[in-house]
């Protein structure tokens, strides 16, 4: 399966994106590469590569927040996934929101039209 | 708006999903730079940035099956867009299938689960 991912054109890496497997919402996007794909389909949740941090991402791991993989499909060029997931605890965003694309774009305005689930100060406690 | 859009991190370019504003299904996944995003919300109409073309590509303006946006949505750190679209032709994906993430992957297996709308030898004569 490995080879028809095409990880080439992005330096390494390729898109993923995150749906709700059951209400068809767009949680997040993220990026893969070619070891955190092979852990995502170990493990059926989802792990990621962090960009910022340069290392795998094993999403929920500190939250709980994990996302199991319920189906996975790969794009016509090969360099993007598309994860449909169910999402532990109901929320995908670091902000506590179900979902990270919670600002709506008008011409002139930005209205936060996003579902507070948790309460990321309870839940990111160090 | 352009502000609160992030394009610094991807060179110069967001990642932009592209959904069905009326059923969800993921039809597709672009880039857009700071001209496009711009073109696209001055039309009404997806303008997407080709990497391998290195141009402006408006969807549609050689199929014809363009993309009437319903929503834009922007991702908690600004870097990734969500479009709500109607797809014009029913198709998104060059290959004239509906969605261009048709390649569904199992442990050892990658199954076709495309609707094919149209034959792209008609639509991409020359």
């Amino acid at each position: 399966m490995k080879n028809i991912v095409d990880f080439s054109k992005g330096n390494g890496l390729v898109t993923a994106i995150v749906q709700d497997a059951e209400t068809g919402e767009i949680l997040m996007v993220a990026n893969m590469n070619e070891e955190s794909l092979a852990k995502t389909i170990e493990l059926g949740e989802a792990v990621y590569w962090s960009r910022s941090r340069k290392k795998l991402w094993h999403k929920g791991e500190e939250s709980g927040h994990t996302q199991k993989i319920r189906g996975l499909y790969l794009d016509c060029d090969g360099d993007a996934l598309l994860l449909k997931v169910e999402q532990i605890g109901g929320a995908a965003c670091h902000t506590g929101k179900r979902s990270c694309f919670f600002r709506k774009l008008d011409q002139d305005s930005v209205t936060d039209v996003g579902v507070q689930v948790f309460d990321p100060g309870e839940v990111y406690k160090k």
